[in-house]
Order: C-alpha cells, then structure tokens, then sequence
C-alpha cells in the first residue's frame, strides 16, 4: 500500500487532453467529474466495454503505440458487430509508474484510431497498478436500430469479413520462443475494426457478432441467442497470404476456426441479400466471404469440403482476450 | 503469457447475468457484443469512469462485498457531482483466477449499492489479471442541466456534505499497523455516494465535486475551472464522533481538509440559498455544513477560527484513490 502521486496523475491527463479532439456533440470532455454528452433525438445509446491486461491480452514486448491502438480497436469492433457509429469513449488506464515517453507512445496509438473513426475521448482516470487499459466506447444507432446476436434465421448465409487466423498464427510463433512474421503480428498488435463494414450492415444482416474468441465459439454465441445451429465449410475459410504462407492443414483450419483476436466481423443475412454485401465489400475495401448456413437445431458444426465433419484439434488454441 | 480460460469467463458473466435487476430503458444488457439503451428525449447522458486497483485504492484485506460496493460508489459520487440520476454501468473485473465465493461476494456489495440507486448493470467483461475493477456509469439529466467544477462565482457559499477526514483516518490506522476504528473503517470500504443529494442542487448550486482527493485539493480544482479563489473555514469542518473520538489538533484538520476518499459533494452557492439547502438536508438525512466562501483572486486559502492562515503538515496525507 502506497501514497499515490496525485501530481503525476494530473500530469498525464493533461498531456492526454491537449491532444483530443473534440466534437460538437460534447457539451464538457476530459477535466470535471463526468462528460457530458449529447445524445441525437431519435438514437439509441449502444455502450461497450473491454478491459486489455498485459501479458494476457497482449505481448508484454507490444509497443506503447499498439497498445494503444487495440485498446480502442477491441472496443471499436463491438460497435462495428452492433452497426453502431462511433461517438465516445473513455479511457481507464492503470500504469506500474508515470513514464512520459510510454504514454507518449499508447496516446498516439489510441488517438490515431480514434481519428480515423471520429470517436472523441471524454474521460477517464490514470491510476497506479499493474499496466491495463479498460475503455468503455460509446455509439450511437437509429431508434430501433443496432445488430443483435439472436437474429440468426434458418436458410441464412454466414458470412465473415477479411481473413481469419493471423493474430492466432502470430501468437503461436512468440510461444513457440520464435519471431511472429511481421504481417501477422501486425494483425494480432494492430486489429482494424470493421466500423463502416458493420454500419452498412444495419439493415441487411441479420445476427452479426466480431470474432474475438475464434469463430466456432463466436458462432456458437450467435447460435445458442437465436436458438439456431450452423454449418460452416472449414475449408473456404478465408486466410492471408501470410497465414497461407506459414501454415497449412488442420494447423491452418485451426488457426481460422479457433484463434482469437482477429476481430472480424461474423454475420447471417438472407441470401439473396449477397448482391448487397458484394457492393458494401467494394465500398469499403473489405472482403466478404460466404463460409457456410444457418440451419434448425442447435450447435456449430464445421465441415470438409467432402462434407465430412472436421474436428478441431483438442488442444484448442491458446489466445489472449 | 497464457492461454486464457474463456469457459471460466463465460460462467462468471452467467452468474452475474442471473442477478442483475434491469430497467425499461435497457433494450438489450449483458450477454451481446454491447449494451442498447434509450436516453429519454430532453435528456443529456453524464459518463464518468473509475477504477479501482488492489493495494492502491483499497487495501489488500478488504472483503469482496465493499470492494464491490466502492467500486460503483465511486463512480456514483461522480455522477452525484454533476447533479445526474444514474441509469446504466458497465463492470470491467480483472481477477488473478476465477473464485466463484468471491465473485458472490463482490456481486452481493455492487448490486445492493446498485438496487439501492436504481442503476442497471448493463455489461462490461470479466479478465484474468491482478484483481483490478473499472466501472463506467451513466446518468442523465436534464437537457443543459448538469453541475460543473467551471461555475463557483465570488461571494458563493461553500458547502460540503456529511463529515470529512474518517477514510483517511481510518488508512492512517492501518498504515500504522493498527486495527481501524469500525466507523471509521467502513467509511473507507463502503463510501455512501451522495446521489439524491447532488439531484436536488441541480438547480441550486453554482460548481459542485466530489471530494475523492481532498477537500483543499478538489475545491483547488473548482477554483481554477472557475477562475476564483476560495476561503476555507478549517476550524469549521464537519467531522464524525469517530472521529473527533480519536484525532485532534493538526491531526484531525489536516485528516478533514487533505484526507481523500470520502466521497461527499463540495459545492459553491448564493448565500441566499441557504434555506433551501437546508431543506435538502432535511429531506436527504444528509447533513451539509457551510466551510467557506468563494473570493476574488486565485487559489484556496485554510484559515483558523482567528483567520490566521493554516498549512497543512508537509508530509501530506497518504490515500488511495
């Protein structure tokens, strides 16, 4: 137990404010006990929230500036899997001793994210403990609106965005005492949430979910809320050039169907609605890919291009989140 | 690094699910990638976010019911600063390992204080980490309603509710080796938020804050947002028999006006509004003392019953928070 350093604490919040950007809609920002914020008439408030530790959730050799970024990132996608568009957010980050270049370094990574999805930091708190960084992001809906996970339907296509299995692939290299490739650790320190990919899908998807803890679990969440099963065809899975490059086999068919963190989003929609999602996949530079069905009962079930059924590896796949 | 135990996770989230008491306004809580809430038309959202870390906030002994309770209280009296009726929070729980008992216990202590103040659970997420607890809790109020730390205006009263000085007494205790005062020392785990109290200066008082630091350290900030100086009574400052019982001299001033973690509000207001704050008393059980006024100038001066200028001891006061 120890005296705080309440200075130091003033200090890195003031370093963090003067760089925020701010936005119309917020009345009073970093600085008094809470925000204020003005919510548009007509939308609902869709709130998430993830907590990032080192060691368990991220390399503890990871940058400040990565850190940062996938701070946001995680929480950002969760909006994306909602349809939401980024409003807010707030930042709790806990910190072993004040380090002015450290926090230098994860500022720049959070706010460069946040730039780039119009999202404003308008709170927060630093405190003295262990490095972990919990962000509660704040997005806003059209009344009625906002991607739900049980909404699946029977007949309606899965898809999923990008490639699966890079951020699994990269954290298998550092366990193995290895190097991660770095395209593929590039995907596990620095997630791109699929905002403007999960907004198009407001009216078109079904049940929408990100991928954070491998796709057959993620799935089986969307599956068990809508009282649903799934087919997914294991083998059109979609994998990076990098991930390609490096793994093959059931290791590859793991590394998409069980890693975590890629951050992809998951989603049913009718299939007739494939014509669409080709024109959101073109509009935002993001793939799409058609990788299996909702169907009656209950349960995932991941099949070989014979339709013979493919059992993960039982080991299962370590990951962080 | 490690391979996480999602299960585990999963079964936390379940059991706090199972308790969670929801409201109207809540259109979808725990259990999708985020929360759905409807602000009410005519209402701005107050969002205040703290966390609370084992050894530095609250010490190592404290039973898991009070460091449920203080987590949320502490953002409560956050939201109780700006004059919000709390809606919706989110909880981000770090754990070294999944402890159902202790789980139980600090559900039992966050939702009791949560009933009691009618906020809803409505998300967040469970870690495994050194035993670490953000919250993020929303209010609402008023559209341009809302109490800010910018607002003092010279010739402002000076108020603070409850007394001050039995948290920092009871860590003194503690820090000595000693047992603390019970009084005391549940003033330190299970801070009272000052919630209906804050809703009824909404429109009575000028700048309120939590003090959470300490008295002359918080109303410094007041003066500062508010470019005004302050007078302080220390001779005046309200304390309890537990701890008039056991402090005394610099001691007990230097406990009352530089002790943080206790949570009550510090406001500025029209002297002429001081039978009205006197029915809030009434009506709230909670009593407010007035300690000062707000001056020309800048910077918060302590002075004695004889108007002579009071330092505070330079060693300062160990707290958490």
């Amino acid at each position: 137990m120890h005296a705080t350093s309440r200075g130091a604490e003033f200090e890195l919040i003031e370093r963090i404010r003067l760089r925020v950007a701010s936005r119309a809609d917020v009345l009073l920002g970093i600085g008094d006990d809470a925000a204020l914020l003005r919510v548009p008439e007509g939308h609902d408030l869709v709130v998430a929230t993830d907590t990032l530790n080192a060691g368990v959730h991220f390399p503890h050799d990871t940058v400040p500036s990565a850190i940062g970024w996938k701070a946001l990132a995680v929480n950002l996608s969760d909006l994306a899997a909602m349809a939401a568009r980024p409003a807010w957010c707030t930042l709790s980050l806990s910190l072993p001793h004040a380090d002015e270049a450290w926090l230098d370094g994860f500022v720049e990574g959070f706010l460069r994210l946040a730039a780039q999805h119009g999202i404003a930091l308008v709170g927060g708190d630093t405190t003295r403990g262990p490095l972990s960084v919990c962000v509660t992001a704040h997005g806003l809906v059209e009344r009625g609106g906002g991607l739900r996970r049980d909404a699946a339907r029977s007949g309606d296509d899965i898809w999923v965005t990008g490639t699966l299995g890079d951020a699994a692939a990269a954290l298998a290299q550092l366990q193995a005492g290895g190097v991660a490739d770095p395209a593929l650790r590039a995907r596990l320190d620095r997630p791109e949430p699929r905002v403007g990919f999960g907004m198009a899908l407001a009216s078109l998807a079904h049940a929408c979910i990100d991928v954070s803890d491998g796709l057959l679990q993620d799935l089986g969440h969307v599956c068990r809320a809508s009282g649903v099963g799934a087919e997914v065809d294991v083998d059109r899975l979609p994998a990076s050039p990098a991930l390609v490059a490096r793994s093959s086999g059931d290791t590859l068919r793991g590394e998409q169907a069980c890693g975590g963190d890629d951050y992809e989003l998951c989603f049913t929609a009718l299939p007739q609605a494939a014509d669409a999602i080709a024109a959101i996949t073109a509009a935002n530079g993001t793939p799409a890919t058609r990788i299996g069905r909702i169907v009656g009962g209950s349960g995932v079930r991941a099949l070989r291009a014979d339709r013979s059924e493919w059992q993960p590896p039982r080991s299962g796949y370590a990951h962080f989140a």
